[in-house]
């Protein structure tokens, strides 16, 4: 079976990888879809992000869905031929904060696709993928498209929780990619009033603006597109911080009503923050890191029509031109979620 | 000009009072639709409820929109003929409590319509109502049938922020008359995954699934209808109590998963609950009471289209036939919300 | 090896059990002193409470601490001869609750001496204990009867955690026994500034009294002892009710200010309550049950000198008299925390 | 009467002040101590701190008590004679943050010795003062000194409560000044169980000591004292930063355990900040500003002996040598909170 594989910056093949059986508990599926993120566009790019840095070969791949084809020994619920989106969380469930509930922060994480151990996480950009049963939402109903959208919906469905209720609340989020568009939705879900959305791209923004931001601005033809929120101390109770630009994140800040959340999504590096602000208006700033029960939740809602991630979806190309799709996944201008199809 | 007034339980008259004229900061209102609210029918029907009892004429009615007509000295931000949604909240500003952003707990609290002080609050089923310029929220773009569901509007709003963030939550409501659906709606809005509704009337359940019910239970034709949600200690993240039966409220209690919460909206008097079920599955009864912002924020819900409370709205009928609109509001086989068309 | 064996109501015996031998992860300890629990009393005096019925023999005891005598295969950080406080508490870990961090609300949980599932678990009051490695707290520098107050105080420290920061606040204890004198120390220990309590018996007030309570009032003799608390609608932020009376319960909540918090920890039946105060106040009714890793965080506490539970240890008898054990814990006279030396 | 001018960086004036009467709802008051705070120092060593610079000559001093020497009009719960905390703040309790119970971020604060608006706040560093009577809280039973430290004590409540509850967490201080001795004393009163301070002085941390923490490090002794911490992805549950110095944010950043809360207290520009460790463990970084109600609670704990502030006064010197004291409370290695007597 086929596989993508990183090798380094710029070097991506598609590779062959010997099919493996389930064992007890685990299923085998067939990848139907694999959605690019922004990590692996890391990966792509630069060869890793921050300390993060491939030191081997790895498979690339965390936002997949595909239809079963055996049961391991043991499986309930499950049977062959499901569409099925896999969550590429693995906790080790013993750990003190998987025993606490907070799987996203387990101590021995082993998430697809990730370069932070050594040897590497091997990822699911694979024909055949070997899973845990208890990874797999069941996602009747859904096209394999929407169930590869699961992954990085539960990462916004997450930070959506982070912030509290937003009943009625005014909600700004900068940066439009896929996990900015996905924060719109999660906003809009959860019952904010207003939603602001800042980016420099038209292309995102237009999509920003069909996932239901009441408002979008391009902070290239506008720079001071934020300022008049500033008024009275700020206006905004939420910002979204999906761009992992630090000018994104100052204008929020300073864009923020005294007591406003900051929920931290973008990963990047160090930043220099103004302090001041976030002291004398008392902001509170929020890291948001994964997921973890928000997988099956998401899939739910989305299985319900409660969430509609299709406009989200911008490409969708075959497996033999996995390379294009990196490329075309990088340019903003066409590109919010790049698809992968691999069956 | 004419006021609805009751004077004892089936004692309701039509009557002449003067015409007001706003002081500084106050407005004029040509009074356009009132909603008779549970609270006016347990005058109309018991002359009070509890403790709360009438001792002197009362004006009824606290659901009221209308269109200015004058405005007092110092009003900024209305103008003539605006269609106004009146809140019915008028806390001191000064006491503990609304110091400390309770308003709704205010110590020196006049709202419209209550016989809870002596003398008694006098209501705004009135055809010329005079009322604080910062109790009208503009409702520019809505009818004013709507406008006048601001204020049940507002007292599910308060109760779903008690509730939490409910993003991807379960959620039962017992009992469907207007607090029920407007607590169908507003959870739904505030993101809710299941939302599953108890009443014993067809005609109510039948509006519960128009406003977004996933389930409706008629708990008089399958009495046991909850119970397997009770399997597995419960399936419910959150309970809203919104028929002020016993009967509902421990249902709901054993159907909750632990840590479960219940906001108990219904008034009514002692219940006795089992406390050995809120004790082991750490549920929390929350009490919710009327509201504060959250009026202002219900209006712009409706402006903005998030949320529809025409259904609710099952008739309107003229100032003439006041004492036939109690009767009808009264039959819970025809009648959500009755309101009563003054112009 | 000899242990306490409840049959019936009033039906205890001393008899012997088979010693065992310590498995992989176990340890086998020296029972050095077990505590008397309001449900070993409830045990003794009834044969259960509400649904909880002794359906055959069970050991009782769950408050125990002792000495260690062998370790299993693979037990780490756990020496021979060191004292331990042995948590009671052993949850699935693997339940849906326990995988939410909620160990206490374990669908599987074997708590010792409960008669809840059938076969009963049996309890600790035995000579020779084995118990898993990881429901030991080493307890070097403690007494061994201040070790087995251990898993009171966890109960009353989850409690305290149930109603959220108390710096500054005012509590109300309602029940003075040990549960309510635990709730004082831990109160207090959490920063509250003014701590009344309320009971019927003189003894056990002058023990609330020396645990810290600025206030004690005898129910008995000023029946309207909290009534001018309820100026101003009321007084305290939090009340812990320790009682399981709905005189006391009841009393309390038209005490408390709105927005105020009741810890529900007395286990009883059905009670009737006065919902309407509970809603106009927006009380919180909360729940709590058990604990988790509190069992460790106090037994630090103790180690450390911050929390004192000594004054509340009224009797210690040797195991030779466990029947007039039970009688003594009985009589609110005299006993607040009656234990029974082993060894 | 003499009151104490900055007129620019280093130029402290001893100037004579006309006295005042109080007016309605004021009371007259001798002062009897005011103690220096960092941002006296700011403004007295570099004329100001980041935006915030003096444009005119302004009184100094916001940390102040007295006695009463004359009640305005229907001034009610004070007498003459009584010794008084005096809050320095003045929130106008109409804007839509004191609306909200939020009075530290009041839009019109008149905070005293201020120079953020201008025309300047004066401060209260003057022999006589007018002050409003509810900013006034009767310290009876304390020293005329510890009373002056209910506003830096305050401060410090009002971050605990940011904290959320504290109950057998571990707290990390880093700056050992008096908000961080105060930090100390407060997280040590809200139930921490494990406290350790950093700062570079052994004078400020021999302070600490007594203040309660458990363990001190020097971190110009050794830069490393906190990298044990960090094993096991960190160990502290919060972190009060008090020193405004980046480098101690860092290290407690990274020795903090996923899900950790930053509370930052220090004042300072902009700082530059590790955000994906923010980010992948989920931190919280809350800005903590001023206080309100704090003030009468802090003085209310001291009254009780509940918290003894008196460790944190090094110096106390007379108004004549105020210059002297300036210059000394700069000096960290022999001074905490200096005052200068008034009276």
């Amino acid at each position: 079976m086929k596989s993508i594989v990183i090798h380094a910056a710029k070097d991506l093949r598609i590779e062959d990888r010997v099919v493996e059986d389930p064992g007890p508990g685990e299923v085998q599926i067939k990848l139907a879809v694999g959605g690019i993120c922004g990590s692996d566009l890391h990966y792509y790019n630069e060869g890793g992000f921050g300390a993060v840095r491939l030191k081997e070969p790895m498979v690339l791949g965390h936002e997949v869905s595909g239809h079963i084809t055996k049961l391991g020994d043991g499986v309930q619920g499950l049977k062959v031929g499901q569409l099925v989106a896999v969550s590429p969380s693995r906790p080790c469930q013993t750990c003190r904060y998987c025993a606490q509930g907070k799987q996203n922060n387990c101590l021995n994480m082993r998430f697809y696709g990730s370069a932070m151990p050594f040897p590497h996480v091997q990822g699911a950009f694979r024909e055949i993928l070997v899973a845990d049963a208890n990874q797999c939402a069941p996602a009747d109903g859904l096209s394999a498209n929407e169930a590869a959208v699961a992954e990085p919906l539960a990462v916004c469905l997450h930070a959506t929780r982070q912030a509290g209720e937003l009943l009625g609340k005014s909600v700004l989020v900068t940066g439009c990619g896929p996990i900015g568009i996905l924060s719109i939705l999660s906003a809009r879900f959860a019952g904010a009033d207003t939603v602001v959305a800042t980016d420099l791209s038209e292309f995102t923004l237009s999509k920003a603006k069909t996932a239901g931001a009441d408002q979008v601005i391009n902070m290239n033809k506008t720079p001071d597109g934020l300022s008049r929120f500033m008024v009275e101390k700020g206006t905004f109770d939420v910002l979204y911080e999906c761009s992992g630009a630090v000018s994104a994140l100052t204008a929020g800040i300073h864009a923020l009503r005294p007591g406003g959340v900051i929920i931290q999504l973008g990963l990047s590096g160090d930043m220099t923050l103004p302090l001041m602000a976030i002291t004398t208006k008392e902001l509170q700033l929020r890291g948001s890191f994964r997921f973890h029960e928000e997988f099956f939740t998401g899939v739910s809602l989305m299985q319900k029509g409660l969430i509609d991630v299709k406009p989200l979806i911008t490409q969708t190309m075959p497996l033999a031109e996995a390379k294009q799709a990196f490329v075309i996944a990088n340019d903003r201008t066409q590109a919010v979620k790049t698809q992968i199809v691999f069956s």
